[in-house]
């Protein structure tokens, strides 16, 4: 199960097996959209599948995260969604409202992001598999003009932002699972993160130097790749990071870190030191990024790691996701 | 099960479902490529998911049914495969080296049909959940030029080609799940077809007036949904029908019609008739499409069916895939 965890080992499957076997021609297929030229004109691409149980929770639903998930990978990219595709694997015997219930999920999602479902395909395979439905979607976009992004472009002294507070959609399918003798009031973040892209490539252009939404294995994952591929040290400080208090009591329960737990809505965003405040205050002036803040900086060392350090001054290494805490996420 | 098949019930799911809720935007998008406008360029988009079982059989694999499926999807709709995407739902448990089978197939099949695979995701879920891989393919494609394709095209005294033997990838599935006291010496027709596609599009040019690939639900099925889109008559000589003996022979014995047997590496193609000489002549010329031939014409009675005429001068409507009596074939 750790291989599709987000982690470690999904990092290892993917530079082991698919980098080298199959995206040979693509230097950067490693972040979330890639760029194909079609007749002159860049296009984005990215494709997600979805396996989330239970496939409802609070806040949401699989059809909604097939959307979101998908316009949101393309928009941390730097790309506006233009159409998704979306293909359906069904069990059999499939109450057919569970599977209305998500087309409208899906249609509803896609109205709100300004996106169009312009093709599918369905599968039914037997009763048993599939835990009722996987979903598969696919998305292309227009690249947002004026940004080039990536980690080679990341500097010292560069500010990282989070657009809201983290760990809500991991901690809501682990409650909604019912396995924990555990409640609390959370619901899943999953929307389109768009709007607040679009607001902060205007305010900071070229320097908003890289975006990525942390979903599986969460924030700590997400900079650990960054520092990985920058070969820089991302400082964060304990202190600025969002976490709402039901997040946090469930993860010291579990004993688990907020920083590594899921998130559906939220974006990370690396802005360079004279463009950060009017970026954070671009996001911040939009719906539903109110919460944005400036969790830390980008330094040299300790090079190609992620720096958390406590209100006392002192400081821990955090790593990637090891291991799957929380299988079946998105 | 019926509803995964590509007959009359996948026909109801998506004309019920899917259409009015999900591709209300997109007024042909029951084509096998949705036609998407990025910045004036006009991208072709399809996608599929994949869940064959066995995962390899005589001829083929998974990971090359869903490579060769895309690129024949763009194709038949008349482009050409630029870049796939790729997501593989994964069961906890499989081998690696099952996997990495697979994905050297996947980017075999690519580099054989000059498509590059530009990103991908993975997802794992317990063993038991996914019968070791189901795999989602999207492609994205440029248009072939000078095509202008689709059912309301279609005239009477046009011809209908087949570009070969029909029924071979799905006989070849049945037999391979060794639940069938049978033999053959049989293989899966999976292939790209794009090379015969643009030999017969450089050769017709305008008087190419639809293309399909008849893959679940056979022929049959795939004529039957051109009648009812165009109106016309689909007159078909059964003795002009190529059909291996192989494929005659066991059809024969376990009851089954040839035209309502899945199809991977073939098309279907309607041509004007002053070119449809010139047509199969370019298609036949192509490596691979030795075995095309001219199977009928477009009439205008019986509308909205396909008829097939029998060597006593006899005939009889043939219907759509009705249930599936071969549930995952691709």
């Amino acid at each position: 199960m750790a291989h599709g965890a987000g982690g470690k080992a999904t990092r290892r499957l993917v530079d082991g097996l698919f980098v080298p076997l199959l995206y040979s021609a693509v230097p950067d297929s490693l972040g979330d959209a890639a760029r194909v030229d079609i007749d002159g004109t860049s296009v984005a691409i990215t494709t997600d599948s979805f396996v989330v149980t239970p496939l409802s929770f609070p806040g949401g639903s699989i059809g909604e995260l097939a959307v979101n998930g998908t316009v949101n990978d393309l928009a941390v990219s730097g790309a506006t969604a233009v159409a998704l595709v979306v293909s359906f694997i069904l069990e059999a015997g499939l109450p057919t409202d569970v599977l209305e219930t998500e087309v409208r999920a899906m249609a509803n999602a896609a109205r709100a992001a300004g996106v169009h479902i312009v093709a599918g395909d369905t599968k039914v395979v037997e009763h048993g598999k599939a835990d009722r439905m996987y979903i598969a979607t696919t998305g292309i976009g227009r690249r947002i003009p004026g940004l080039d992004l990536g980690p080679s472009r990341v500097r010292p002294g560069d500010r990282i932002i989070v657009s809201g507070p983290i760990g809500d959609h991991g901690m809501t399918i682990l409650l909604a699972r019912g396995e924990l003798d555990l409640e609390a009031d959370l619901r899943s973040d999953t929307r389109p993160v768009l709007g607040m892209v679009t607001a902060l490539a205007d305010a900071a252009g070229p320097a908003l130097r890289w975006m990525r939404d942390p979903t599986r294995g969460g924030v700590a994952t997400t900079l650990n790749e960054l520092a990985i591929d920058c070969g820089l040290a991302l400082h964060v400080s304990e202190a600025a990071i969002p976490v709402r208090d039901a997040v946090r009591g469930a993860c010291e329960l579990l004993g688990l870190d907020p920083l590594h737990i899921a998130n559906e809505g939220q974006f990370l965003a690396i802005v360079a030191p004279e463009k950060a405040d009017a970026a954070l205050a671009a996001i911040q002036a939009t719906a539903g990024g109110e919460a944005a803040c400036i969790i830390g900086d980008v330094r040299t060392e300790p090079a190609a790691a992620v720096l958390v350090t406590t209100g006392y001054g002192g400081g821990r290494i955090v790593d990637m996701l090891v291991g799957d805490p929380l299988p079946r996420i998105c």
